[in-house]
């Protein structure tokens, strides 16, 4: 190829495999991607990965030894920097070996292996809404609350690699309700799209199909169904309490919302500001603007690139 | 002097004034201090700080030109790091070019000053409750909760050199009191001395005295006054909340408490732990340490000092 080389980015979710060719600058040449399988054991998982990886290099003509290496996101929870992956939403993998077996795979180049979420944010801070920026938290907002933290210009690790955990800021410690860490009224119990349903189905909504999503309370929202839109009022309250939070604390510039339930739009990023804006009073949290993240379906890719091509930045790992 | 040269450490506080020699260990050679005074204007308040510079230096026998620099720390809030400071419980210093005025008396020797809880947080990373840790929240509970950031073993800036301010963590976001910030529920407004004194008060508490200060009642708590009690409770539950959303969002490790109303022991670090526990629920929110600061007194010298020896950890600006 001509040019400098390409990295190999992966995306493994509870949803799709992705994989494709990002150049340095962050612009993804090919990709391909499967729905996640069902019902497959460790190694067949595998096996769809490694067609799917097949794919992409021959689409590109690219062999392993003209990659600068390879860059994967992975739902978590993970081992970290070993890459052992234990993905919430793919049971047959319990920590399973993925850096390990992509190194195997690609013959020898770097691989790196991080936390989709934080693939997410360093997606947003290199090429994304978070661009310039010094200080970003890259939320995703969708069966779960997940982020990631960029902070002085570098992504925070942690004392574990679990920096960023957004949603378990908690924002109704008295009467909110349980959530699935044990504790109660984090940001993820109220706003992830299943608690909203299961809310909203309680206050009597009667969505058409049986196993409705927060996507569909959202389009109800829109066309001015009161629960649905007081479902994404509360959503976007707790998200703003945890925003202010955040900020208060860490001293944030900008803050990128992505996932699905972001695709509601003014009905959930309205209650956001109104919350945040009555909480975050100080001279520098009153700076803090939240954007929608920009990357969409390719944050994930441009991130797990990020992790090769600007690992100054986002890998801290060996 | 013999061995390696010692640091100018000044702490300038709305109770005292500080100053002292620090050698490169962050052991305290010698300090001296006198009561913050009121009713000055700026320029007698500076002289006030210069006498006590020169009696540290006459009485230590250094020159400046024999220091390794100056650093200070300073009442928030300031412009950093150009050190224009405002303390708000000095209200002759607004915009005080103070790290000027200390560059010009000491002949242009290295000079840094910061905000004092970061001091704070700095001197119990270097060399207290927080050492050998890499991810470290510094907090000082008294007239205000303030409080400083260490992740990924460096201190944390910020958009605006403001990062750590847990006190405006949101702990009752419906409920809670006011907080002076504007915003409502803050681990401030709850958990500061002057607002505790105010709730005793309100719940019937008559204090002996008619100023009253946290002190006294966490005094009448330890004599087993029902009112003292509820009152440390109220505190220590909403600062657990507050690290607990901290934890999650920073992967902390140790949590050092200081500043005066952490001398009330277990009536304030009881009912922390217990509402830390059970709002930190995740694996890796469990492991965080909530220590009380080991540092106490001289902990604003000692940070003061980590501004020059340990500049790259503890110094981001030119």
């Amino acid at each position: 190829m001509a040019g400098s080389r390409p990295v190999l980015a992966v995306d493994v979710g509870g949803t799709k495999l992705a994989a494709g060719l990002v150049e340095s600058a962050g612009r993804v040449l090919s990709w391909t991607q499967v729905p996640t399988p069902v019902g497959l054991d460790a190694e067949q998982m595998w096996r769809t990965l490694d067609a799917l990886i097949t794919d992409i290099l021959n689409g590109g003509r690219v062999t392993p030894t003209e990659l600068a290496g390879c860059g994967c996101g992975c739902g978590g929870p993970m081992e970290w920097p070993s890459g052992l992956v234990s993905p919430l939403n793919i049971p047959a993998w319990r920590r399973f070996p993925l850096r390990t077996r992509l190194t195997e795979r690609l013959g020898g180049i770097p691989v790196r292996v991080h936390n989709d979420a934080i693939c997410m944010v360093a997606a947003e801070h290199w090429r994304g809404a978070g661009r310039g920026r010094d200080n970003v938290l890259g939320m995703v907002v969708s069966t779960g609350v997940g982020g990631g933290l960029v902070l002085d210009g570098r992504l925070i690790k942690g004392a574990s690699g679990n920096a960023g955990h957004i949603g378990h800021v908690v924002v109704d410690p008295d009467t909110g309700p349980l959530c699935s860490c044990g504790g109660r009224g984090c940001a993820e119990a109220i706003a992830r799209g299943p608690a909203l349903v299961a809310w909203a189905q309680a206050e009597g909504w009667r969505p058409d199909q049986e196993d409705a999503t927060a996507k569909d309370l959202a389009t109800d929202g829109a066309l001015g169904h009161p629960i649905g839109l007081a479902a994404m009022r509360r959503a976007g309250r707790a998200l703003g309490i945890a925003i202010a939070s955040a900020t208060s604390l860490c001293d944030l510039e900008v803050v990128s919302v992505g996932g699905g339930l972001s695709q509601a739009g003014p009905l959930l990023f309205d209650p956001l500001e109104e919350a945040l804006r009555a909480h975050a009073r100080l001279a520098f949290t009153r700076q803090v603007r939240v954007v929608p993240a920009t990357l969409g379906q390719s944050a994930g890719l441009v991130g797990a690139a990020a992790l090769i091509f600007a690992a100054d930045r986002y890998w801290h790992g060996d």
